[in-house]
């Protein structure tokens, strides 16, 4: 077993901290799962010793070990993985997330992604450590559950995918988002920027940039609210257009 | 000036952390404001300073007094300001949350009804205290921008408001939410639930139950993005619609 201390990026693996994302990486990631730790007075493990075996994951029982790698809080159940890197599918709808600064924020929009099926994210650095315990928990182990691979510069993903249209997300977007539109292609990407700063001035002429009416009262929305808006709505306009098209098209039923 | 010291609930005042929401307590809310303390060593309060002399706010140093308030991290502006109670519109659409128990979520939520002209928000208790200075701060001040109030039950909210259109948001809703609908009367309210338990089922019976569709790759969606969602079709539907209804039935330009 590797060993465990307290997470840093510079780790090629890291923790599952609590039953929920070590059952979700067992059930997801079972390949980069390396261990799973028991607090010796746990009586619960939902499953997991179960899921283990089966698995044929080892079960350690190790307080300090939990300790010495979640310091502040107690923990009963904890994983521990090889981090791994994705490939994202050129044919699928893709949520590009340029720089995204808080941990906690990213691992919200990674369940929320799961939660729209897009399967395929892309991150670009600088960005936080989507592998981080705390990015792991705040997603409850949907990282698992979606492809999620880092590029050095949005040129650098571009380069990769040159195909999808590109909708960045911008205070200055020139499209205000109605319910109903824009409807996307097959291919496209939604684009999504920093806490702090957005996405700069140039992503306006990538693609046909929005903005989600908003009242002045606040200076922007939160970017996990921008993106949970922005993923409900693009998936669900085209979903709606297949079917339109499917139903146009087609006398088959399916 | 009233006592400084770590905020509880039971006190009839609390703290605004930071110049963003304390500027936003002294713009909005300036009746409320008991004063406001800046650090020794603050060089920018963004203004704060003058804002306060322009309202009469009384400035106050005292690096002890906010290390009181504030233990655990140095805060360089701070405002004190009396809690209160607003009146809700009955004219106006309302966000009802039951029992919202983070308080960082509920400072997000409220933000995002302020980001879309919901002004009026309903807090079914128990639920998180929305003046602790950690939901203020995750409003980023944006509590002082919209009227809530809090009531003992569900029933009693509605005594208060019998005749608003109902629209409980839950995993067993009946309608599937699309984009374009529905599309509400004037008077209505979204209900969402606790983050972990949701609406219970007495709630469909209520209103028109909605469900926002997602994959089974998540138990859930995060409570504060449901209700952005949720916020947002809601408000763009009556939007688009009250539009339509003027098209057709005004000839005059408004």
């Amino acid at each position: 077993m590797v060993p465990i201390k307290p997470y840093k990026k510079e780790l090629d693996y890291s923790y599952t901290l609590g039953a929920f994302p070590t059952i979700e990486l067992l059930k997801a990631r079972p390949e980069q799962a390396l261990g799973v730790y028991l607090h010796s007075s746990a009586t619960d493990s939902g499953g997991v010793r179960e899921l283990c075996r089966a698995l044929g994951v080892p079960v350690l029982e190790g307080d300090r070990a939990m300790s010495r790698a979640s310091p502040k809080e107690n923990v009963y159940v904890m994983g521990v993985f090889s981090k791994y890197g994705d490939e994202l599918r050129a044919d699928a709808p893709h949520l590009v997330l340029v720089n995204p600064g808080d941990m906690g924020n990213l691992g919200t929009i990674l369940r929320t992604a799961a939660g729209f099926g897009y399967q395929d994210v892309a991150l670009i650095e600088p960005c936080a450590d989507r592998f981080a315990p705390r990015a792991v928990r705040a997603s409850m182990g949907a990282l698992f559950r979606v492809r999620t691979r880092t590029w050095p510069s949005f040129e650098d993903y571009r380069a990769a995918f040159p195909e999808h249209a590109l909708y960045p997300f911008m205070l200055t977007g020139a499209k205000v988002l109605r319910p109903g539109d824009p409807i996307p292609p097959p291919r496209y990407a939604i684009l999504f920027g920093n806490e702090a700063t957005g996405l700069d001035d140039s992503f306006a002429a990538l693609g046909e940039s929005v903005f989600i009416p908003q009242t002045d009262a606040v200076d922007s929305l939160n970017l996990t609210i921008a993106a949970g808006i922005g993923m409900y709505l693009f998936r669900e306009n085209l979903t709606l257009n297949e079917r339109a098209s499917a139903a146009q098209g087609q006398s088959e039923p399916q």
